[in-house]
């Protein structure tokens, strides 16, 4: 395991040990995600926790949940008791960034039932501002995909389609991504209220006020962070 | 041919009396725009139009088009000259209500680009104020739809999921449709923008400053309206 999965998996432990027996959980997607099934799945099978209820915001770790023993239940309006997943960019506000790995909708859909929304990640996720590193993932309809990116572009984001071949990727809602660069200043709420009222989007990777508190994990240890 | 239809076609060939030849055309999608892509087949053959290129806004009114000899080309952002559809409410503003045929994604994507967007409808579509008689359709993701119709009821909307058998209505784009009752008082523009930034919600059915004029077809006679 490389240093970098190494401080991934600290991040997802120090999570999962927020987890009850009986509590419904919400599993994020993603490659730190993935640990924290995993050691939820250790945890179950080991017996230090009983009657859990996994809820997974991607086909991926729905798989992966059953695999290790993890039992899963459809996504319904229940709340969660926690949600636990993965970010692209946190911003010492909590505010995220995510959607890299294309599950951003129904993540957020799944993560705003959560009562608690723990984020885990390697330090180099954290930055002074969002769209520092990464581009903010915008989900938008296929037909008329590319009206939309104009409307964005008129909004003066630039960015492009995701296409990690001869096709556009696809979500699992059938859409398409398109992959924001972000000005260097703007007001992340604002923006979002802007963005999700384009014609043609139906969401944004901003995950803005939903986070309780993140786990980070550095060489020097995890840091829990909670908004400032 | 009952009254009713009669009525529809005459606003309809109002419209149609609008196109130039070489004209690309938004040819929209219900009972009333088929009259207009019927009237369009029917100039082209007569050699009173030419040249005239339609984008349709769903599945159906493609069909339509090829089958009356209206040549059809994909949806591409280039503008439109023209668009010509029905509404399923008009209000003295020429603000509209549509989506009860299901097709207000695409409808909109595509009449949004019209440099004139044509209003055809008979006498029994106009309102005081828009949800008198219709519901507002809000196409809505199927992944979380029980929690986004919570959501949704919390903003103190009524209504129901479209669902005409023992599935709900799915869209061309593969989502749901809640049938919204408005309340009393509302301010379309500020409740177009607040459901269309709610998690979950794609599009809804209200065509605010969208329409430059309308056709409307009663007994005595066919009415052109613009915006009061």
């Amino acid at each position: 395991m490389s240093d970098l999965e190494a401080l991934k998996k600290e991040a997802a432990l120090r999570a999962v040990a927020l987890v009850q027996s009986g509590m419904r959980v919400g599993l994020g997607t993603g490659s730190t995600a993935k640990y924290a099934i995993e050691e939820l799945g250790r945890k179950l099978a080991s017996g230090e926790l009983s009657g859990i209820v996994g809820v997974a915001t991607s086909e991926a770790s729905d798989s992966l949940a059953r695999q290790v023993g993890v039992p899963v239940e459809p996504f319904d309006p229940r709340p969660l008791d926690l949600a636990i997943d993965g970010a692209d960019e946190i911003d010492p506000d909590l505010n995220l960034i995510k959607g890299l790995g294309g599950a951003l909708l129904r993540e957020k859909l799944t993560e705003v039932q959560a009562r608690r929304f723990v984020v885990i990640a390697d330090h180099t996720k954290l930055v002074t501002r969002l769209g520092e590193k990464a581009p903010l993932p915008v989900e938008i309809t296929r037909f008329g995909f590319l009206s939309t990116i104009e409307r964005l572009r008129a909004q003066g984001l630039g960015g492009r389609l995701r296409q990690p071949g001869a096709q556009p990727y696809v979500t699992d809602n059938g859409n398409y991504i398109f992959d924001a660069q972000l000005p260097e200043h703007f007001e992340a709420a604002e923006l979002e209220r802007q963005l999700k009222g384009t014609l043609g989007v139906v969401e944004t990777g901003f995950f803005l006020g939903m986070a309780e508190r993140a786990f980070v994990a550095a060489p020097d240890g995890v840091r829990e962070v909670v908004p400032r």
